[in-house]
Formats: structure tokens, C-alpha cells, sequence
């Protein structure tokens, strides 16, 4: 029996008009339940990639979103017939629950072009869950036959800058007038990023900002080996600095010759590095299925504080209501099992095919 | 018996120099172990509290750093014989593992202040391991008397606004050319906070970025009834915008004026207010202790990948793996219970106490 996911992986990779709005029916339901992500990793082996994914991240008001919608002029320009994808990442609305306008607004003109798809994905406050949405919205495009997809988050919290990072190549967009290079290294950019853009380069203190950026990097120090926070990918291209004024499209196309020069597709080193980021969407999307099984057992507040009576009043710790919790769990999910699961995987994760 | 959190917390209640040699040994236990915060939590009933915390978030470059600096000093210059908690929060550094210096270099006039505790928390990759650490030292400011705490955090992504909204009060920090207003909607400032303050006054367009924020608060939709992301704290406060130069010491002491005329100790609403957050804060250390055993389970890369081999190639669905990890973790913790737990607390939380 095929899942409704499969079925629709299968009529988006069909082609035409109705392949779209598979596709992006697929979107709808991978960012509403991210977790399902895991079911189209299971056959992901056959399905096609994009050639190239960016992750794109910096503060607000850097001229991001210009600086995206050049670079997807600048793609559309060289490769006619290719189709690109835009995915921007809005944290912001926890409260409003949408994604703003204002990216739209901007992307107008790649707005009405068919080769051209845009998705942007709000949070609704869990941001694990958008960080898994992203991946799986990235994954849709490739079924499309997205070769380019850039992501661009919104904000340089530790979250939006590992969104970016989910990526083959991240990208981090400066602008002077911003901070100065302590600000920089305070917001984590300069280990997170391969690519640098300082943009609005016809400022006058884009060139003080570049060489600030330059001595970042010349001291930078390298990741401890062992440091579970390290990507142990070993960094196949340097780190390097573009001044750009995307407004203006300058240095724009030197950016894109650059990506192209970086033959992702083709080195051994990039498909280890998309291996291991695979590998992390399996852990991320356990750890969603798993923390949005907890939070339906806690239930409501006026429930948790009587849970959590024992451990207020000092007579239980953390420990032990992890212990209570994780055995009521795996109780739930054994009575659960006969009812509603087709098959039963053995101990070890390789099982009879589905029924 | 008593467990060694707990008698630090003797010793650091007890007052003199020893006293705050245990409360720095206390800060360093809940950073590395930020579960732990469930046992400060458990006697929590009978410490000190401080008077206000009060959290700092916006862009980095905004002045952040130099506002907190010019509070803190207000604070001082009105309680003289008040002490006063700053948490710097850097997410930054997940490569390098330490927090930058930038932050102690500037708040300097403070390091000697014996009335002063600043404390500075990196991340290591770890957020949510972040946000609890940093309430751990609220409580342990707290604890030797800190009559308020500021908690500042470096950038604005989504879990940073999250951990200055762990706060009675959060205060927005805003300076002109930094971005328009769509820049401040798009990072979800407006909802986030209680004050604002546009800083760097002196600048020409200071009074522009104040009229965009009065518009964009006036607009402001009201948070949806039964959103999960929704803060359900009938807000006390009406949203204030306050034009200061830190660097000048302009209007600082106005700032300080209103948070003081707030009355956060007395008032229902905001005892209201703290019970949640100390609910959510349960909440978040069993799921930073869940989370914790579960990698601790799925243990390193290649076991990773043998574990996930099932769902890579779609013999199972991400739920059978959690169904299978669930079990494995309630077996341990099982087999566990005897030999570590020095008590049986019984389903419903409310226990005998420790032998």
C-alpha cells in the first residue's frame, strides 16, 4: 500500500501542470508535519537533487532578500531553461503564524516566472520543526527538477544560522553600518559561513569592513577535533569575501562563477558532506516525532502542574520524570502497534517490505 | 541526604566571600548540566527571587552591550547597597566554545563592583541546553541576592528573543540604520517585546525609526486565543517606546523610572506570570534530559547509520525508529532505578521523601 506521500512524490516527478501542485501539496504537508520528512528520505536514493544548494543568512537589513533575488536573476540569465527555487525562512511570526509579505514583495519579479519557485516557511514557535520543513521543502524542489535552491533565513540567531548551514554552501551577507567586527565574531558568523558577501559596497566603509573581515577569518581559530558542535566535514574551499552591491547587480555574476566553479555534483567530498547532513535530518526528525509525543502526553498546563507537583515540592527530580515518561511512552506506542502500523519492523531497523 | 546542588545552595545563601565562591560553583553546575535546574527548582519556594529580571534582545550593533551597561549603572547609582545580575547570553562561538571578551571589555567599571555578578554563557551548540543554563543563573543571582538581573542576548533569532522573553520585562533594543520597519516585523521584534528603546538618538533618523515602531505596534495584531505559541500572560504592561543614547546616558534614568514603577513583586499578574515560567522551565529541562538520553542512545555516526539503515531505505517510517528508541529507553531506565535512584517516587509525582 503506497502512502499518500509516495503517491504524491510519484505525480510530482510526473511532470506538467499537475506535477506542480503535486509538489506543492507535498510542501504543504512536509511543513505541517515535519517529521514525516523521514518518508521521503526513504526513497530519496532515486530521486533527483539539486545541483547546488545555498544556504543564505544574515541580520535584517543586510539586503538579503536583493542580494537572493540578484543571484536568481543572475541564474535564470545563464541557464534559460533551468528551474530555480527560493526558499526563505521566516522565524518571525511566532504570534501571527504567516510569513510577512515583505520577500514577496521583492521576489515580484521572479513572482510570475514559471521556472522560478518561491516558498516561504513561518514557524508557529518550534523552530525544529522549520529547520526539518526547510530540508524537506528543499527536497520537493529537487523532485521538480530544482537545480538551484537558496535558502534564505531570516535573522542571525544560532537557529536561523544552522538552517543556513543545512546547505552545500553557506553564504553570509554583511552590509556596513551594521556593527563592527566584534559583532561579527558575537554573532557566530565566521566559522558559519564559506562564502562572504559584504554588500552595499558603494558605502564608504564597505572596504574597512572587508578588511575586517579578511583579519576575522586570518585568525580565526579551527574547530577542536572531537567537539560535538564540529562539523566534521572536512572543508573542501576556502573562505572567501565578495564585495558586492546588489542593488546595483555588481559583482553579482563573479559571485555565481564562483558557486559553478565549486563542482559539487561531481567531488566525493561534497556527496560525504550531503550524506552526513541526511543523516542529520533522520536524527532531527526522530527527535521531532519523539518531543511532539512528549508534549501530547504532558497535555495541558492545568495536567503539568499536577505532573510536576512531585518535582516542585522537592520529592522527585528531572530524572525520575524522565523515567516516568518515557515508560508511559513505550507503553502507548506497544499498545499502539497492532492497530495502526502495516508492518512490524524487526530490532535493527531492516524489516519485511510493507504489506 | 543531601545532593551536592544542595548544599551549595546552603552554602551560597549563607552569606560572605564563601558564599559567592558557591554560587560561581552552582552557575558552573547548571551551565554544564542545565537538566539539573530541576533540583534548584525543587526548593525553589523558599529562595530569594530577584526583584525584576529583566531581558535585552535586538540586532547585534544596535548598542545593546552600552545600554545595559548605562542600566546597570543607574541601578547602582540608585541602590548603592543593592546587588545587580547581568547574564550575557553568546550563542555565538559554537566552533570555539568560549564566549567573547567583547561584552566584559565594555561592562569593565562593572568587573570590579562587588555589587555586581556578570556572567557570560556560550553555547556549544546547544540551545536549549542555553536557554536553561541562563535561567539557572537567574535563580542563583537570585539566591545571593541580586535584586535585579539583566539578561542580554546576542542577536536576534528566534531562541535568543525566547531566552530575553524568560524574563519578567523584555526590552527591545533598536537603533536607526539598522533596517526599516518591515526588517523589524520580519524578525519578530514587535510581538516580542513589553519596552522598546531606539537607541543611538542622536542620529538623524532616530525619530523616524520611533514613528515606523509606534505604527507597527498600533497594527499589531493581538495574538490568537488557544495558539500554542501564544503566551497566555494577560499582558500587565502597554507596550512603551523610549528614545535614548546609552552612550550619553540620555534618558536612561526614564527607562529605569517606568521599570521601576512596575511593581512586578506585588502584583497577582506577575506572580502568575513567574509560576508559568517556572512550569516551562520543568518542562524544557526533562525535554533537554530526554533529549539527552536519546543521543546518548543513537550514540556515534556509524551506529547512527546502521540504526538508520531501515528508513533509508523505506522498510521503516521515522515513527517505527522512535517506537523502537522509546523501548530501549524505558529498559534502561528500568534496569537503571535500583542502583542510581535513592528513592521510589510513585505515579502521580507525590512521593515519600529521600531516605
Amino acid at each position: 500500500m503506497k502512502s499518500d506521500l509516495v503517491k504524491l512524490v510519484d505525480d510530482a516527478t510526473a511532470g506538467g501542470p499537475r506535477s506542480l501542485r503535486a509538489a506543492a501539496r507535498l510542501m504543504s504537508v512536509i511543513t505541517d508535519q515535519p517529521q514525516r520528512l523521514g518518508e521521503l528520505l526513504a526513497g530519496s536514493r532515486h530521486w533527483t537533487e539539486p545541483r547546488l544548494v545555498l544556504g543564505v543568512t544574515g541580520a535584517p537589513g543586510s539586503g538579503k532578500s536583493t542580494l537572493v533575488d540578484h543571484l536568481a536573476a543572475e541564474y535564470r540569465h545563464r541557464y534559460p531553461d533551468g528551474r530555480l527555487g527560493i526558499v526563505a525562512v521566516d522565524p518571525s511570526s511566532p504570534y501571527t503564524g504567516g510569513a510577512l509579505l515583505g520577500d514577496r514583495v521583492r521576489m515580484m519579479r521572479h513572482a510570475t516566472d514559471p521556472h522560478v519557485f518561491i516558498r516561504s516557511l513561518a514557524s508557529r514557535g518550534q523552530l525544529g520543526g522549520l529547520a526539518l520543513g526547510a530540508k524537506g521543502v528543499v527536497r520537493v524542489m529537487g523532485l521538480i527538477g530544482c537545480d538551484v535552491v537558496i535558502v534564505e533565513t531570516v535573522g542571525v540567531g544560532q537557529c536561523e544560522v544552522e538552517i543556513a548551514q543545512n546547505a552545500d554552501v553557506t553564504m553570509v551577507v554583511l552590509a556596513p553600518g551594521q556593527g563592527d567586527s566584534i559583532q561579527m565574531l558575537k554573532a557566530g558568523l565566521i566559522e558559519a559561513g564559506d562564502v562572504f558577501v559584504v554588500n552595499k559596497a558603494d558605502r564608504p566603509d564597505a572596504v574597512r569592513l572587508q578588511q575586517q573581515l579578511l583579519s576575522a577569518l586570518r585568525l580565526r581559530q579551527p574547530a577542536p577535533v572531537g567537539d560535538p558542535s564540529h562539523n566534521a566535514w572536512p572543508t573542501q574551499i576556502e573562505q572567501q569575501v565578495f564585495l558586492c552591491s546588489a542593488i546595483n547587480h555588481k559583482n553579482i555574476a563573479e559571485v555565481v562563477d564562483y558557486l559553478e566553479g565549486l563542482e559539487i555534483g561531481s567531488e566525493l567530498g561534497w556527496q560525504c558532506h550531503r550524506r552526513e547532513l541526511v543523516v542529520t535530518e533522520v536524527r532531527q526528525a526522530l527527535a521531532h516525532e519523539i518531543t511532539q509525543r512528549i508534549e501530547r502526553l504532558l497535555g495541558h498546563s492545568h495536567q503539568v502542574e499536577r505532573r510536576f507537583a512531585g518535582l516542585l515540592n522537592g520529592s522527585a527530580s528531572v530524572a525520575d520524570l524522565a523515567d516516568e515518561l518515557l515508560d508511559e511512552l513505550a507503553q502507548e506506542a506497544r499498545l499502539r502497534k497492532p492497530a495502526t502500523e502495516p508492518y512490524k519492523p524487526e530490532r535493527g531497523g531492516v524489516a519485511a517490505a510493507a504489506v
